[in-house]
């Protein structure tokens, strides 16, 4: 069903189905694609939402935030069972996955019920100033509006109809129009219904969140066109944000596209580090790299080392934990072909070798199976596709000649979410060297520690330069993310009558304020 | 001269002269446009300045900051001179304009010392956690890298070579190169200097600041595709500022572009206000429309009210205010003559009438005339181009003929810097009732004022949706204007040794930090 407001209706643009990547079998019922009437019913009824939704009482917002999480809770077995046939996340990563997906509704709640997202500043009127009395000036932040977000494949909950990008923005008093992901419409419907109920208990315009399933290249585009929409959500390939990017500011008047990409989570492993635990490290490698199949944004894709011995212990210990990793279902069979084109390209690449692969099940519609390559600086400078996103669980370890060859290595990288470091106790001056480049590479480093498990915080940042992301300056988890929603608007001299919540001399709402700066 | 780095040359792509618009003579000396070497030049100096400059210590940065500003101060009345004769400026505005700029030096001084900006935040590990154990994050904000600063006309100290952009970037932690503005290239050099000497002074990376001169089509672009520049400011017209944003998207990584491009500040003048005030507030309206000639950002080109007797007498009042006013030089030639077709256009569209005309100086060589005209909306459905900016002293009063075609009017405004809304104890009903809308369109509010003057505080918005600026998450005025050049890093389990300063456990910089979001 399309959840459009408070209606819910068959789209009429075609059907489709879910499909259990374990089996290839298509999974009843049938979905039926919305198109370009729906998204822009859905965008009408976010607009006439808008300017009610953003003015509701902070209580009242953190409380639908907490109604969507508790709905989330209780139908949580039924919600993980389809999310396993869907995608063939395990049951304990999918309950992992709800749990993540409530904390984070509950946090946003929190956040809301502070006060301090709306960045409030009041600088009093100085009437006797000289040369020039100093007028009163308040300031708010208000959301940019309604906010289309583009579900993720990977993350059926957290990244996905009721995740991060439309908490932050319901936080943020902005309507949410998602655009669900096809791979797990069950999924999306289930979660669909809890926020629209949600909605509707609180007496909210049912305008605050629509779901519409459609395809890419006409719901997508006309959803990031359509002139209500204020901001834009996505996470998925590199071509698909790049396309939202470039509707959005090929509109009369250009909207932000907040992006997650691609990346490939390079990790370093420095000399001392190498010498004295490689093998570990070729063992945590493994454990990270197959971390939900490698399906995750954080995934690491390539490990930048020294050449000499040592590689060889992180290689061969890398490889004995490789090889009795079973195959497992990947979330679809689109993404089953593009790893096994990407891993093929890594094969077929002159001068990378195959260091191990995980277990092959040919009993699997859409199994994935883990695989670990080997290659040199030289190799990676004669062919840069050799650092293109391959996603699933592959990765390439890279080996320099020097030092200077490591510092080049990551020069040359794109823009990543995560960069780790290995570093042991003698490493300490190379990784303190090496730390103004990561700080221009990503969003978040790592030393000694592995990037998947992205914490849901108010330090965390999942964002980073281009093409990790679309916009540096954000991140998509943690409670920072509201702030992409968000746009300043100063009042000058309003009368005590016209001032905003949060605004007034009396600080009626208990907000954090900074008064002339302090 | 050029001023690269620490040196001063003159650039070899052609001269060229400022001039006097009071008399239209050449003012020596010639000055020398730069190319696209200079531009490359400016930018590796700034690439290799980065990574120093923006680990210096908050103390340094802000003594950087504080030195300009005095060095503008012990050569102000050098400055001031120069800017009357390239400007046409009078003494007493460029010297409360060199006040402006220097105490906006010194405020972002105070906000470096301050460190609240670095955005500090630290999650704790919580090594006890269930199921999993939480890693210790800690985030700051870095700077973006060097920033391109695109000088304005209009306010050649407050907006150009060591103005707000200039002074943000610097606090940031970003080295600067500016494109001056060939209006006023003394003005520029002066400055400049003062910025170069200051930089020296402090034993700074002399790519910290570069300044050149050169054409917006050559230079300009090739600034804004470096890739070295990771950011752009600009403060002009509509088409430049669309111009640089293009070509910044265009990048094969992306940057940020904050221009502010266009606005024509509406004034609402509600019933109320109309009958009880209208002549006072047609004499505020010549009062303000005619600051600086009109040529200020945030002049009110459009008066918004309702038809009816009121109307007649603010326009009255207007025109006995206005007809007085005398002629006064415009900024440069070229600005005086996109003033002259602007207020043609506006006298020859049918349905606009001329309420009147300030007096006429043949004398003058850049003259600029203010002028008031009278619409109806109607007129205005039916030709757009009256609500495109004219800049200069020019505004134009619009009557609806109902409450309902005065909220059409602003629903149908293009976005703005700023929106006034005249409203007495009878109106506040209305003017509550036009809030939203208000918020929607502008970036600042004002009620019972006029939008010129905008204060240099911690609360002001000096930004709006498009077309006034490409940006409306920012502001290019007040102490939040830093975070325009700023992204956010997170730094997962660092050991002590390795952690970035303002994040150690012992926080030995003392800068306001948030732990676990308190």
């Amino acid at each position: 069903m399309l959840l459009i407001g408070a209606a819910a209706y068959r789209g009429t643009h075609g059907e489709f189905f879910a499909i259990d990547p374990r089996t290839g079998e298509k999974l009843e019922p049938a979905y039926g694609l919305g198109g370009v009437e729906d998204v822009a019913r859905a965008a009408e009824l976010a607009e006439a939402a808008f300017d009610v939704y953003r003015e509701t009482p902070l209580e009242t917002r953190a409380a639908l935030l907490d109604t969507i999480a508790d709905g989330l809770d209780e139908i949580g077995e039924q919600i993980v069972a389809r999310v396993g046939v869907e995608t063939g996340i395990p049951a304990a990563r999918a309950t992992g996955e709800l749990a993540r997906t409530t904390y984070q509704l509950r946090l946003f709640a929190s956040v809301v019920r502070d006060g301090d997202f709306l960045g409030v500043r009041v600088d009093p009127a100085l009437p006797d100033r000289a040369p020039l009395p100093r007028p009163d000036i308040r300031r708010r932040l208000v959301p940019l509006g309604p906010v289309a977000v583009f579900a993720a494949s990977n993350f059926p909950l957290a990244f996905s109809v009721a995740g991060g990008d439309t908490a932050a923005a319901l936080a943020a008093g902005a309507p949410v129009v998602v655009k669900a992901h096809s791979s797990h419409p069950g999924t999306s419907e289930l979660v669909g219904r809890v926020v629209q109920a949600a909605v509707a208990k609180h007496g909210l315009p049912e305008g605050v969140f629509s779901m519409l399933f459609g395809s890419g290249r006409e719901v997508g585009i006309a959803l990031v066109t359509d002139p209500r929409i204020r901001a834009v959500g996505f996470t998925g390939s590199r071509s698909g944000g790049l396309a939202l990017v470039a509707a959005a500011a090929a509109r009369p008047e250009p909207i932000p596209v907040y992006a997650e990409m691609s990346s490939i989570n390079p990790v370093l492993v420095l000399p001392g580090a190498l010498r004295n635990r490689g093998a570990e490290i070729g063992r945590g490698l493994v454990g990270s790299m197959t971390v939900g199949q490698g399906q995750l944004c954080t995934s690491p894709g390539l490990v930048i080392t020294l050449d000499g011995p040592g590689v060889d212990a992180l290689g061969d210990a890398a490889g004995a934990a490789l090889r009795p990793v079973p195959a497992a279902p990947m979330l679809s069979p689109g993404i089953q072909r593009a790893f096994t084109d990407g891993v093929g390209r890594l094969r077929d690449a002159p001068g990378v070798t195959l260091v191990a692969q995980g277990q092959d099940d040919p009993a699997l519609a859409a199994g994935g199976r883990a695989v670990l390559f080997r290659t040199t600086k030289a190799q990676l400078d004669a062919n840069p596709l050799l650092t293109e996103e391959v996603f699933g669980a592959s990765s390439l370890i890279v080996t320099a000649a020097s030092v200077a060859e490591l510092h080049e290595i990551v020069r040359d990288l794109e823009g990543q979410l995560t960069v780790t470091v290995h570093a042991d106790a003698e490493d300490l001056d190379l990784a303190r060297a090496l730390l103004p480049l990561l700080e221009r590479k990503a969003g978040r480093i790592i030393v000694n520690g592995w990037p998947t498990g992205v914490e849901v915080g108010h330090a965390m940042v999942h964002g980073g330069p281009f093409p990790a992301t679309s916009d540096a300056r954000t991140t998509s988890v943690g409670t920072a993310a509201i702030e992409r929603f968000l746009r300043p608007v100063a009042y000058q001299n309003l009368p005590a009558e016209l001032l905003p919540a949060g605004l007034d001399d009396a600080n009626t709402l208990g907000v954090p304020r900074r008064t002339d700066g302090r």
